[in-house]
Parts: C-alpha cells; structure tokens; sequence
C-alpha cells in the first residue's frame, strides 16, 4: 500500500501517541515536539527521558506530611526552626509550593494527595485525612489550617476534615477570603463581596 | 539549611528543568506537567519516555529523500504509482506531511534538513543539496518544484539550488504565491497583492 497513513513513520506516530497524552498538549504540538526531539543530539533526549523516569521511579513523600522530598523527611518537617504547632492542610504539592513562595508560613504542612469527590470517585479513604488525624491526637499541634479551594469540592473536604478534628480541641482555621490585593470592586462576584464586607476588617494605617 | 530552594525535590527539580529544555514549555507549565507524571502509573511514565526514546534512537531517514522512515527508502520513494519525474523540494519533514495532506501532490520529495541561514550558521554542505543535484544529475526527473517558504532566508536557498540545478535542464518551478482561499483584499499585505495582480490567471468557471 502506498503512503496514506498520517504518520511516515511508526516510531513517528507512537512518539506523538505518547506525548499528546500530556495534558494540554494536542497532536499538532505533539508533532512539533517529536520533531524537536529529533533534530536534538541523542544525549539530549536520553537525559530528558532519564530525569522523567528518575522522578517517577525515584520519588518520595514525606513520612509525616506527604510532601514530595528526596529524603524519608522533607526539608520542612525537619527543620527545627518552623512551627510544629501548626499544620497547613493543602491539597497537593503544588499547594506547598505556592505558600512557601510567599514566605508567609512557618508552619508545617500536610498534603491530602487529592479531594474529596464522588464526581471523581475520591472519597476520604483516598486521602491522606486517617495520617493527619493520627498527627494531631498525637499531640503538639495547637491550630490546622484548613487551605483548601473555595468550590464545592473544597468546602466538603475542609467540612468533612472540620467534622474528624474537632473532638481533638485544636483550633480551626480556614484561609481568609475576600478581595485580591489590587481587584476592583466592580469586577469582584457579588458572592465573594459579599463576604468580604461580612468580614471586614479595622483599618490599619 | 532550611528548606528555600524553590522546588522541593532534586528530583523533580531537574525533571522540571529537562522537560522545560522543550521549545514552548516554560517551568510553570514543565511543573504542571512533571506533577503530572507523577500521578500517572509508573508503567504509563515508562512507555512514554520509551516511545520518545524509540524515536530518537531508531529513526531512520530515506536514503533518496531524506524523509524520515522505518524503512531504508520510503513509503514515497517505492511507490510506483508516484511521478518520480518530478520532485518537491522542502525543507522539513513537516513539510512533506502538509503536502501530503493536501492529496494534491503525485510526485516525489526531497527534504533539505534545513534552511540556508548564515545568521544561524546553516550553509549549502549542512543541507541535502548535493544529493538533490546527484538525484536529478542521474536523470529520469523533468521538474524540480522550490517548495520554500516566502522568506528572505527561503528565497535564498530557492536561488541557490536553482543555481544549482540550471545546468541539467530541468524544469524549476516555485509554490504559486497570492492571495489565500477566502482572504480578503482589505487585508491583504501589498506585496502579496501585487504579487496576485502580476500572477492573474484566466477566469475558470
């Protein structure tokens, strides 16, 4: 049979198989990155390949909060001079990484690794909420702060997480909401101005 | 020292570096996609970066065309219902899948690698030049159509094959250039324009 096919190639079509697999990337950047790849000297594209597999044979979480680390405990849970007392419950690494970038928190962190969902068949056995309860009955944790997303997703999970702490007598926290720094009132929903009225706060000069 | 790297891991720190090394993705986007992986079943991570390896390290080019192909010569070249008298000169392999895709085109290619460019470095010697002027000196090919891009670097290379090429008495052709399928008149550059007023063709109905 004649050339018909999409590809010229098979090695072809399966590289751009697999790539288009990521999320957000079509079969047309999928084909450009192929095709990158193959103008790349081989060294190039086996330490590409290699530090892709290295990460996900290699990677480790953190005994205590579940943060992805390099060692049994992540940099944050060993260091002596943040705050024990105080657990940030996120949803995912990516969460620790956005805090930590603002260098605002000097507590420690504890990743669920998802939320709850039954859209998406996540329940809470899924999550890591039995190890956080298990951190805070064992003492030393004065405050959990909730930091979750602000949908329904997020309010259930922080609710539900609410509902499993609170006979422990830690102090509740959930992340300020209101309008962003810089947002006009014209533009803010009327749900988020709203609230951010109910909770205003003393003027601070 | 505490933790204030930016990422977390060395090993997602340099999985982030080396996908962020792809033409487009910059490391926010490189991050959401090694976060990903992670997520992925070991096996799926696997049988991407062996796919992307496969390519890299098994692709073969057409020892007539260059284009890339799982067999030595390929699915273009040994077809005979194809006109092997006439050969479409492009630059890039991508270049012979647009083509293809138009079901326009009965002749054969010749994939030049690249484009002459003394600001990036890519003379004549870097590109099959030579193998189109032995393809053509061996006969049996009446056209040569220049299927380049309408850029200076592309009107550049299209002169020097001609150059090349004038001695065997072929036929040179070039892409016909004018106003696209739909374009408007209003938003037509000049050039273009005046190119399509000098290139009028009789009337069809």
């Amino acid at each position: 049979m004649a050339y018909k096919e999409e590809y010229p190639s098979r090695l072809l079509s399966d590289a751009v198989e697999a790539i288009s697999s990521l999320p957000g990337v079509g079969r047309r950047s999928a084909l450009r990155l192929a095709l990158h790849l193959l103008r790349q000297p081989v060294e190039n594209v086996h330490h590409f390949t290699e530090a892709v597999n290295r990460l996900r044979d290699g990677v480790q979480y953190c005994r205590t909060c579940s943060m992805i680390s390099d060692t049994e405990q992540c940099a944050i849970c060993s260091d002596s001079k943040r705050d024990h007392g105080i657990i940030c419950v996120v949803e995912s690494v990516r969460d620790v990484m956005s805090i930590e970038a603002t260098g605002q928190f000097n507590g420690v962190y504890h990743v669920l690794g998802g939320i709850i969902s039954p859209i998406a068949g996540v329940g809470p056995s899924d999550l890591t909420i039995s190890a956080l309860e298990e951190r805070v009955k064992g003492g030393g944790c004065r405050e959990v702060i909730l930091a979750l997303d602000g949908d329904v997703e997020g309010e259930t999970t922080a609710f539900y997480i609410y509902r499993r702490l609170q006979p422990f007598g830690v102090t509740l926290t959930s992340l300020a909401r209101g309008l962003g720094f810089g947002d006009s009132l014209e533009y803010a929903d009327s749900l988020t101005l709203g609230r951010s009225i109910v909770n205003r706060q003393i003027f601070k000069v």
